[in-house]
This record gives structure tokens, sequence and C-alpha cells, in this order.
């Protein structure tokens, strides 16, 4: 077998084989094929994508490149939630204590990374004490005493697709959607979870900007999943603005903390309930959809799944004073107001932007070794449909330097407001289970 | 600028700018862009092609990247002529001597290569004494004083070229028409001559098997000549059944003389008097088609052409009593009829297997340091549209070994023979001069 007669025959829009696609990764990770033959195919790849069972199949080759994950020590159905990634998404600090008062055991690991605020990982760290370097047998222990636990990540999961995502990265290659939904589902999968729900963001703060594409996106990473042999849902879900109202680390914590204390941020709670009612009807703890959504808010509504929160934190060594008075978490020195400069109503709130912003205050990471800010972040004050008054508070800036001339203006270009009336935009837009 | 912008540009679908053009190939030639990103930018070329402003200005930039001939001590206009090969294509050895007869100064730098045969430097150097290594100084003299000579390839032409094409060859972007058309037209542009006469074969020998491919690539060619104020135009000629009766080196020199001695070889001598018609015509010598081939038709039947290629022969060292007695050039230990194994018509005559064949006898290099042998090669008694008897020879293999029973396969696969009637393929289909 020879790696350009692959690329010729992809080239020519001709399914490959599983031979040809397991020749080609475990070759590649022996540095015996070069760089320059896979991006060459990376990019017969993005015009000529991969039927399902291709995708499955360089998804499978990527898993088998590295270590999987073993949580059968864990009893029960173990789900896994993940999310194509969003500004203000903090679902997983509501979901995870959620489901996890359903009796779902949640083993979270998960990443520091790039982006707008830190990951998962960098916002329970907000939390003093916290721990997430926590041993294996800890962890494992954990979850079966308490249903949650978050780690860092740990072992080489799917290394093959850490070496192609930096080569797509460099190769004009990404934007492939085979190829992004094998690397998201090979690192899911490896991950060791029975079921996966899927939270596809939608919108012009998401990755796919056009319902269309994230459809595409959902089918191909369902039936990735559900190939490979692990239950898969997506759901479809809005990200045309921030969710919810705070952006940034401690941010989310503190707005995570209310939603669990029950207070009614309407879009965030939406999308946990629906990815909540759909984790455990994988997992077989409830059998509809309208039952899971009515125990579900209820175990919201009185408390249980702020009580599990409570004992994760705890358990991983966290101060829970902060659940009761969450002005303990870190803060910064400054706080800036963004006005707006007419009456009108909201049109639009550029979730990029916005992230881009609240990176600039320090809440993520531009570069690998960047040091993340737990106390900056960004508080929005209006949605899109809400009616503003002239020099009304748009945002407030939660900033560690005075100077935050050009993130205002950021925020500003980001917020759009008409004189006519707008309509909210809907949360979910679909279910894709097949 | 950074390379992944490009690439993300072209896989877009925009045209590139000339600063794009000249950084990706100025820093691919300064190690300062790696291969993985430049065989991306070619599969996206592959896939979105390039338009002739973008083609012409890859070429131009190409040519720049190493030296170009300087041929002005030559006095008159050059032209050179440039075929994108065929088998038994002796055509050089003709046109060279006839146009010099008509007054073209032909200073003809020529390579090895790989092939069925070897290039038009291993075929005169079966003749006995032939010198290709001559200085720079006796090049041009030889020209200025006999209007041809033929030369090793000197200098580092288009180096830029070279790379790419290695690259190319191992990532499936070799079948490209505007990478092919620049490739070639950047080696033609370095080597200084002012007009261009393109050969382009189709046809199942052919590296374009359509006319329509062959056409598009001679337009591509052409526009590119022009674009770059070179007057260039292309001929299309058939590539069905090898050219003429021989291949093989020798084999090839002598049918050349044959056909300077006058002997009617039909295909052959179109060629040549149509291809010699477009360069004396560009070199402003003759000034319509019908008056050239009158008057190049005489110069072959008169024995001006066939005096023209004594006095180079003479003039590098060779010995011209061969041309008298064309048996005295380099010949086999063997020659072994291929005969019919039914009575017919001639159908096909597969080019490509015939110079496999060729190349297997030993009359080409299947790598670069093989050898040359001078004296093998195929002699054909039959062309397409000829009928034949059953028993009859079809073909003499001149061959250094005694076991050809796999040759003897090839040629025979490569002759059809059918009961009914079939046609003689058109030789000239098309020229393009725009």
């Amino acid at each position: 077998m020879r790696m350009v007669d692959i690329i010729s025959k992809k080239r020519n829009g001709t399914k490959l084989e599983e031979a040809e696609i397991r020749f080609f990764i475990e070759n590649y990770m022996k540095d015996e094929i070069p760089d320059y033959q896979v991006s060459a195919l990376l990019m017969a790849i993005y015009y000529q994508g991969m039927d399902q069972d291709e995708t499955a199949l360089l998804t499978k080759v990527m898993v088998e490149s590295g270590d999987e994950i073993d949580l059968s020590p864990i009893k029960g159905h173990k789900v896994d939630k993940h999310s194509t990634g969003g500004v203000g998404d903090k679902t997983t600090l509501i979901v995870g204590p959620l489901v996890a008062a359903a009796g779902i055991p949640v083993a979270k690991m998960s990443g520091r990374g790039l982006g707008h605020t830190g990951g998962t990982i960098d916002k329970l760290e907000s939390i003093p004490g916290f721990q997430v370097e926590i041993t294996n047998d800890q962890f494992i222990r954990n979850v079966n005493q308490y249903k949650l636990a978050v780690v860092g990540q740990t072992g080489n999961l799917a290394p093959a697709d850490k070496k192609l995502y930096a080569l797509r990265d460099v190769t004009a290659t990404v934007e492939s959607i085979p190829l992004i939904a094998s690397s998201i589902m090979s690192k899911k999968i490896a991950s060791g979870a029975d079921s996966i729900v899927l939270d596809v963001k939608t919108g012009s703060g998401a990755f796919m900007k056009s319902l269309e594409d994230s459809k595409r996106l959902a089918k191909e990473m369902v039936q990735i999943g559900n190939q490979l042999g692990r239950r898969t849902i997506a759901v479809i879900s809005d990200m045309n603005q921030p969710l919810g109202y705070e952006i940034g680390n401690a941010n989310e914590v503190r707005e995570a903390i209310h939603v669990l204390q029950g207070k009614q941020v309407e879009d965030l709670r939406e999308l946990v309930l629906e990815l909540a009612a759909h984790m455990t009807i994988l997992a077989g703890i409830y059998s509809s959809y309208e039952e899971a959504i009515a125990k579900l808010t209820i175990l919201l509504d009185e408390g249980h799944a702020l009580k599990a929160f409570k004992d994760f934190i705890l358990a991983q060594n966290g101060d829970i004073s902060v659940i009761e008075d969450p002005e303990k978490l870190p803060s910064s020195s400054y706080h800036i107001q963004v006005s707006a400069k007419q009456t009108g109503y909201i049109h639009e709130i550029t979730a990029d932007t916005i992230g881009i912003a609240a990176m600039h205050l320090g809440a993520g990471r531009a570069k690998k070794d960047d040091q993340v800010h737990h106390g900056v972040g960004i508080t929005l004050h209006k949605k899109i449909g809400d009616k503003v008054e002239i020099d009304e508070p748009l945002a407030t800036l939660h900033a560690d330097q005075e100077d935050v001339q050009e993130i205002m203006e950021l925020i500003r270009d980001a917020i759009t407001i008409q004189d006519n009336p707008s309509n909210k935009p809907k949360m979910i837009y679909e279910v894709i289970d097949k």
C-alpha cells in the first residue's frame, strides 16, 4: 500500500477502505508517512468528504492510537456531555450536579485549553481550595460516593487526533465536517462513557454559524457514536448570543450557583434541563422526555442539585461557604459599566466579540501558557429582545486594569440596539438521535 | 502574510494575488514554508484551478527562481519546440535540421530524463563520436554557423518547478492542468527562446488522453507564453499509436535519417511539416501556412534539411558516414519477430504499452541512474488501418537478450486486430494560437 495511491483515491472521490484508513493513521503516528502527504489527503477530504463508514473508521482508529479510559470501576450507566463550545457556557457546572442528583454517575475529565474563558477545570479552580489533581482511585471513589467528580484530563487520549489537528490548523483543513466530527468523537469515545449527549451550538457565536451545518455536524457525530457502540444524541442549541448573563471563570461559577439555587436564568435553565433530560433518558433513569423534564425540574427547584454540587465541591476540598455567599469568589479590582447610547431594543449580542473581550480582560487563554485570571469577566444586563433606555447599563466589565477603553468599544460594537422590537432567539432548535 | 491564509483563500475559490504567489514560491524556495502547507495548497489548486493571470504569474515566479538562458549572442529569431511526450517521437531530429535549412537558428538544450526511450541527447549519442558536452561558446558558434546545435541542459532552470514537481509526484497533485502548464512553460521560458511551438499529444499514449483535456492544456500554455511575452502556438497531434515505425534510440535516428532522405513515413512527415511550418511563420521566415508547407516540403525533398543535419552532426564530431549507411548505427544482438495470430485490420496499437516494452528492452530509463542501450528498440511493421495476414510480422524486437517472451506478449497485447476495416487516425487535430 502506498500513501500516494490513498490520496489519489480520495482525490477522485472514491471511498477509502478500513485497511487504507488504518495504514494512513498508523504509519503517520510512526512518522513513516510525512506531513506533506497527510495534508494533501486532508485537503482532498475537505472537498470530497467521507461517508458514515469512513468517518466512524477514522474515529475508531484515532481512538485506538492512544489510551482508552476504563470507567468500569464506576457503578451504573455513565453518560458524558460535550459542548462544541460557546461563550458563557457554564452548563457542565449545573448539568453535572443535576444528573448526579437524579442518580447518574458523572465522571468528568476536563481540559484547560484555549478560549474566551478557561475550561471547566479553570472555572472550578476559582472556588478557593478546590482540587482538580486527585488520584485516579480518589476520582473513582468520589464518583461512586457522590455521583460527581471532575478531574484534569489524564492519559494520552486520541494522540492521532492531536497530531492531525495540529496539521489541519496550519493547512486550512479545519473546516471539514467529517474531520471535525471524528476529532470530537475520538476524544469522547476514548474517555470511556457508555452514552454521550452532544450540545452542538449554532449561530454567530458558534463554530458552525448556520443551522444546516450544525445539523450536519450533529448528525455525523451521532452516527459515529452509535456506529461505535455508544448511544449518542445531539441537542442543537442557540449561540447567537452568550448563554446566560455571565462570562468569565468566577462569574460563571457564580451564575451556576444562582441557577442551582433556583434563579430563573431563562435560556441557561432551559438548556440545562434539556441536556439533563436526554442524559437521564439514555441512562435509563426516566422513560420519557416529559417525565425527565418534570422530575429534573423538581430536583433543581427543591435544591437536590445544589446539594449534589456542595457534596462534590467539598469532596474535592473546595470552600463551600462560597455557595452561601458567592461574593466570596475571586473578584476583580475594577467594575466598569458599558451603557446604552440610545433607547431601543437589543437585536444582536455577537457572542464571538463578547468572548474576545473576555479573553482580553484575562478570563481565557490566547496561548497555551497564558495564565487565566479567575476574577475578571463580563456581566451582561440585557439579552436579545430586551428593551433598553439610553444610559442604562448594557454590561459590566470586571477588570484588573483601569484602561479598558478598547474592550468597552468591543462590547459596544457587539451589542446592536434598534428602534423596533425584536424576538428572543429560540434556545433549542432540534434534537438529533440518528 | 501567512501561508495558511493563502491556502484558505484558494481553498474557498478566491483568486490569488501576485504578492501571494510570490510569497509562497519565494519562501518555499528558502525552506521557510514547509512541504505540508505547499501540498495542501497544491491540492486546493487541483480542485479550484487557477485562472490565466494566476497561472502566468506562477510560471513567471518559477522562471525567476533560477537561471534564465541568454540566447542574445545568437543572431535571428529563436524558436523552440516542445513536445508533451509520446512514444516514437523523433520529430526534433527532423524538425531541427528542417527549420535550420529554412534559416531559423535552433539552439536546443535537451535533457536525458526518464521515459520509454532516452531523450534527444541520448538518441544523438547513438551516432558514433557525437559530442553533446560542448562549451557554451562552441554552442553559440555552431548555432550561428550551422543554424543548429544540441547541448545537454546547462544552468539551473526553474528550480521552483523542480521542487514543486517532486512534491506533486508524491501527493497526487500532478494531474492539474494549470500546474502542468506552468511547469512546462517555466522551463521553456527560462530556456530563452523568442517563440515557442508546443506539440501537445492527445490520445491513449499521451499524458492527456482526451482531446478536451489536451486542448485545455494547450490553451493554458499558449496563454502563459503570450502573457509572458513569448509568441506561443500549440499543435494538438495524435498519440493513439506510436509516431512513425521506430521506437528506440538508434532506431529513431535511423528513421529520422530516412525521412530526411525523402522516405514517406506518412504520419511523422505530416507532423514534422506542421511543426516546422508554425516555427518558420513565428520566426517571420514565411508569411502564410500554405507558403511554409510548400517551401518546407521542397527543403525536405531536395535534401536541404539532410544537409543541415550532416553539418550539425559533423560540427559536434559525429560520424556522418552513418547518414549514407544508417546500418552503421548501433544495433542489437537479437532480432525477434512478433507475428499476427489472425488475419484482419489493425484497430489499436496502444502506444503506452509499446513504450513500456521498449523500456524493458533497455531503450529508456525507469530510474535516473539506468543506462540507456542505444541499439535496442522496436520496429513496427503495421500501423492502425493496415491490413495484416495471419503469421505476417507485426513488429521486430531489437533485443540484447534472447528471452523476450514477456515483452513479446506486451507487444501482442498492445496490437488489436479485428475483422472489419478501420480508419487511420487523424494526425493533426487542432492548432491553438490564443
